[in-house]
């Protein structure tokens, strides 16, 4: 058939509860038709196993058109870095704004953070020395920055946003964040994008204040990690975030939050974060209609829907699926 | 003379006015008498003669007891790592706290940060391999992760605090972070100190939400540049924080601010952050008295006292200084 495969890992925790959630309103959504490739990863698999990233679930996430993944918990680096690695993700992005209701430290955020997703020190290459030195290798290629460079530009573009902020420490790290620097502001010059740039400490103070100052920023992959989880701590905490890796042909779309283990069971987790993940996964598949239909449904539900304990309610994972489905 | 002898720098821009208003006090304060050696660095000199840091400034720094340091321009990263580097200072304390009266983010926040000082990211080891391949190596010792746990434990006693909290990413830089949070686990078990750990980007999101929740956090070189500037942002921005470069035998005393070259020449700056850094040098020296006094004099003129523009107030740099000193 024509229907796109998508891969599925719930992971651990609440990770089988968001998951189905989110199926639920994937399946009920206008004008899309997925196959759905169930597969397992996570601290659960691997205490059965051994192996919390199976073969089996690295080829169907290899061979599905995009990844719907939930949580793991201990195991997390082992499973979704090589996973992001399979599929060449070579970007995170990595939404963070607020919902009319929903409490949050800085009620004026509204930003995406594109990360870099392959290298700098995640490129893990590390080595002890002896017994007092170790070594990691931070690996930083134009070529990576340039494809970076590129989707941000093409991001801007698409999101009619004025252009983007790069964020970076060129002062210490010269010779890496320098050619992280040098080659996106080169891209942007090419095709007439707007760009700053600031020192990620100095943005670390600056979005403390004032996020409002941000609409898309591009980063480093550590960077990304840091800046996007303080976006989220602004807006209110982990779980209302979405998150895409994406790459040339493949993606993989996941809630910022993790398995939470202590309301693992209950059915009581906020579903939002990985519906909006969904969306995201509508957009990369260019479903742009399903995408806004699933947005609007959520924010509409976060509005003056039922809500989960997280947001100060007592409503129920499938309650909250349900209030989605209705209002699609 | 018995006197100790202080390097000032005051650097460029507000440097200038911060400095003598901080050294107003410094002078005013009962029972310590020193010695001042008034040498330069920063944008101007390097303007001048070409080097940002002069062989006699580094000179007058690793000979001074302790140096006062204002602030820098363009040339800060030239300026302040090779400084940090000559006076060997292994760990940069930063606190970040709210005062009365002074609006912030998270108006509960009050903590400390101990930054690794001497390596991590900032070893400096780069290298451009080919037109696309650029690797920084990022060195972590058992040694210099030894010795800021050794502070660290030294600090929780004297704070009287209940341990502190590590931030790290040994998920991903499993070798280095590891031997850095393995080997300051140790010396805590030793010394009987109570630890525990965190990822730096879960941590950031929880500063964010709850900063109340952390007094004493130690950390890598990089991670604690992002995690103070953060915690600047929640306390209200970086004009109140001072900052300690301790090494063994000297340290470098330094405001968090920069050298706002937009207000600079306009003799409004706010000297309290420069005020609070002599009183974390006369910590330093053993003056815990007048540390203290100094401390009180400054709290109590931003409760009632004049305020310069930062705080909503048009005082002059000197007329704060006038007020603290009044105060002591
Ligand atoms: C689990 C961990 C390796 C991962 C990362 O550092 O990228 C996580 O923090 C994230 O941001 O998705
Ligand atoms: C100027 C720069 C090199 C420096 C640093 O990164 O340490 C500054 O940001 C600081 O935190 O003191």
């Amino acid at each position: 058939s024509d229907a796109e495969t998508i891969a599925v890992i719930p992971g651990d925790g609440i990770g089988h509860e968001v998951v189905p959630a989110a199926l639920r309103v994937l399946e009920a959504v206008d004008g899309v038709d997925f196959e759905f490739v169930h597969v397992e990863a996570g601290d659960a698999v691997a205490e059965r196993t051994g192996e919390p990233l199976p073969e089996e679930t690295l080829a169907a996430v290899t061979s599905a058109d995009a990844t719907l993944f939930g949580a793991t918990g201990e195991t997390s680096a082992d499973v979704i870095l090589p996973l992001r690695d399979a599929v060449d993700s070579f970007v995170n992005v990595r939404p963070a704004r607020t919902y009319p209701g929903v409490d949050a430290v800085q009620p004026e955020t509204d930003l995406v953070i594109l990360r870099e997703n392959t290298e700098g020190v995640y490129a893990g290459i590390e080595n002890r020395l002896s017994a007092d030195v170790s070594t990691l290798t931070r690996l930083v290629t134009r070529s990576a920055s340039r494809r970076l460079g590129e989707f941000a530009c093409d991001y801007v573009a698409d999101a009619d946003a004025d252009g983007f902020t790069v964020a970076h420490k060129n002062n210490v790290m010269r010779v890496t964040d320098g050619l992280f620097v040098d080659t996106i502001e080169e891209v942007a010059a090419d095709r007439g994008v707007e760009v700053d740039d600031q020192y990620m400490d100095a943005m670390a103070t600056h979005l403390a204040m004032n996020p409002a100052e941000y609409d898309v920023i591009v980063c480093p992959n550590l960077a990304g990690d840091v800046l996007s989880d303080l976006a989220a701590g602004l807006v209110g905490g982990l779980g209302l975030l979405p998150s895409a890796n994406v790459g040339a042909e493949r993606g993989i779309f996941e809630p910022v939050h993790g398995c939470a283990p202590d309301i693992a069971g209950e059915g009581v987790a906020n579903p939002a974060a990985t519906v909006l993940s969904t969306a995201m996964l509508l957009d990369f598949l260019d479903y742009d209609g399903a995408a806004a239909a699933v947005r609007t449904a959520v924010e509409s539900t976060l509005a003056d829907g039922p809500r989960t304990p997280d947001l100060g309610g007592s409503a129920t994972t499938d309650e909250l699926a349900t209030a989605i489905v209705d209002r699609l």
